[in-house]
């Protein structure tokens, strides 16, 4: 089969590897119908992903259809329409047990990191009945590409652990597609204002589309300033970090009103200054959290009742045999104004 | 009357001052029985506190007796018997109305600091009846000192905000008043394990009669490699910080357990580094919190039906005339193993 190997930093092809097999009783293969690229297969090529070594199969987000399951899956069969998800959970670990399927001592984010991936013609899916999700008949699974990753991870990481309310002042700072997918699901809460800083006027006006309140350009600095003055000196109740720098993390913790929440989605790769002299009496708190994934079938749920349509994160479209056309046009996002992009691999 | 009065930074005196008298109708001017210092008034005296000026009498401690209520003032009357809240709530501003007393934008941490305080014969008290609460019958008043601050403060801010659950590993780093106030106030949840970690062998054995199930003492920069190994690798449910000073809080962040809390209660002179480069991905959560006293009236319950002894953290007893050397006492705990020291103003 076809798959898009990495092959140690800066490196990656499309290369002829074997079709995957089932391993253990609980695993499944899965014929891939579309995948996308995220921002950290991007991390993995700059070479900032240890654990994942030259040789894998890249991606970690795709629906398809079943082609074979091992012996101990009984939830799903060959011809299932699926979803991908991101986080592999075994269900049985005390991880997975208290719902934080991101730290699944068996799983976890494997897939495309120290497993074979979804970049590929197929996969094998390790604890198939705890880490697919079924594609309801009729939908559009185009869109469902969004649930693998960018969806939960914006609700999860950005809204819920900001504890968006109705009524709220929430500021997301980024609006890459990790932030837009923070700023469309921020709105299932109704909260008054929901302000999007960015440095890219695209990006900024496609917010603005999305929902934003407010958009601010940070290129003169001044996001901070402005916000204050918004918020009559108060600061924002939720402030969601979807970068993953310290100035853009310095931000939140500039704009954060007392009794707030800064919700850290970015992955971040040095440390940040963390002004305690001045927020140890703001009752602030700061989150992070890899997605728990969690909330797929809720946002499954909210795709199949329109309440939002992530279809419009999804910015271009390519066949496997292009996928190299497509990390570059991902890749360099701020030219091509690239969101999302899908990658076809099969008609099925 | 007798007043102890900040004269600058390393500057204080027993002074005479007039006798404050009612300013609102909402004040109550309290004879002060007994009183106490805290580690913020050491701020204080080393000039950190800005707001704090020369000629402030300091305290935000303390129980008394009413002498005199403003006409708006129905809930207490000249006599009644009262424990002097270190926050005083105004109870009609957005964040009062949401419990957050502490940043309540009449009032909030203003006794000691920038209106006169408890460590004087008498204080007025604003907003005296959602900043004041009734001593029952028969109750020890000692150890409701204890209640102004100390007790609320390692509670709200240590324990709730690290949401200590019964089964948990807490650690508690710093084993001073604060710290110990967490360790006392941590039990009432049942957590598993109860490490304090210290320099100091006395407040470790402090804390071993207290209640801590291991103590640590981290001299030999041991007690992360210690913890991570007491709890297979995983680390600490709650982190409480009880310092305020960066090694602390990092010791905090090396042992803190994917999905578990870091609780700031220290006061922090400086920035400290967040290392999100690893903690991005670990679902933890980082607090912060000046107390808002809410649950003032529930600790006043625990300590009646003697679930805590709030007693034990005083250590040494002074009168308001050699309140100089309780000062001595408390800013030398290292040496004369002083927690708590009680200083008597009246014998009302």
């Amino acid at each position: 089969m076809k798959a898009l190997v990495y092959q140690g930093p800066g490196k990656k092809a499309l290369e002829d590897r074997p079709k995957p097999t089932i391993a253990a009783p609980t695993d499944a293969i899965v014929k891939i119908v579309r995948t996308t690229i995220c921002g950290t297969d991007l991390h993995i090529l700059k070479g900032d992903v240890p654990t994942c070594t030259p040789g894998r199969i890249l991606g970690h987000e795709g629906t398809g259809v079943i082609e074979e399951v091992g012996a101990a899956v009984t939830a799903f069969r060959a011809g299932d329409r699926v979803i991908v998800s991101c986080i592999s959970s075994c269900a049985k670990c005390d991880y997975c047990r208290r719902g934080m399927y991101s730290h699944c001592v068996n799983g976890g984010w494997i897939l495309g990191n120290t497993t074979d991936g979804t970049q590929a013609e197929y996969v094998r899916i390790p604890f198939a009945e705890t880490s697919l999700y079924r594609i309801p008949a009729g939908a559009d699974e185009e869109a469902l590409v969004m649930l693998s990753d960018i969806l939960p991870t914006g609700f999860e990481c950005g809204v819920l652990n900001g504890k968006v309310q109705p009524g709220a002042t929430v500021a997301i700072v980024g609006a890459g597609p990790i932030g837009l997918a923070a700023l469309l699901t921020a709105q299932f809460y109704s909260p008054s204002e929901l302000i999007v800083i960015d440095f890219d006027d695209n990006r900024l006006e496609i917010s603005s589309r999305f929902g934003a309140t407010t958009t601010i350009n940070n290129r003169d600095g001044k996001a901070v300033e402005k916000i204050m003055k918004m918020t009559d000196g108060r600061g924002v109740d939720t402030a969601i970090e979807a970068v993953g720098v310290p100035s853009s993390f310095l931000t939140c913790e500039d704009i954060v009103a007392p009794g707030g929440v800064i919700a850290n989605i970015g992955v971040h790769g040095v440390k940040v200054d963390l002004h305690l002299e001045r927020l140890w009496d703001r009752n602030i708190a700061i989150t992070t959290r890899l997605v728990d994934t969690v909330t797929t079938p809720m946002l499954l749920k909210t795709v199949q009742s329109h309440k939002i349509d992530p279809k419009r994160l999804i910015t271009h479209h390519f066949k496997l045999d292009n996928i190299m056309d497509a990390y570059a046009t991902f890749g360099e996002a701020t030219k091509t104004n690239a969101l999302k992009v899908i990658i076809s691999v099969t008609e099925a």
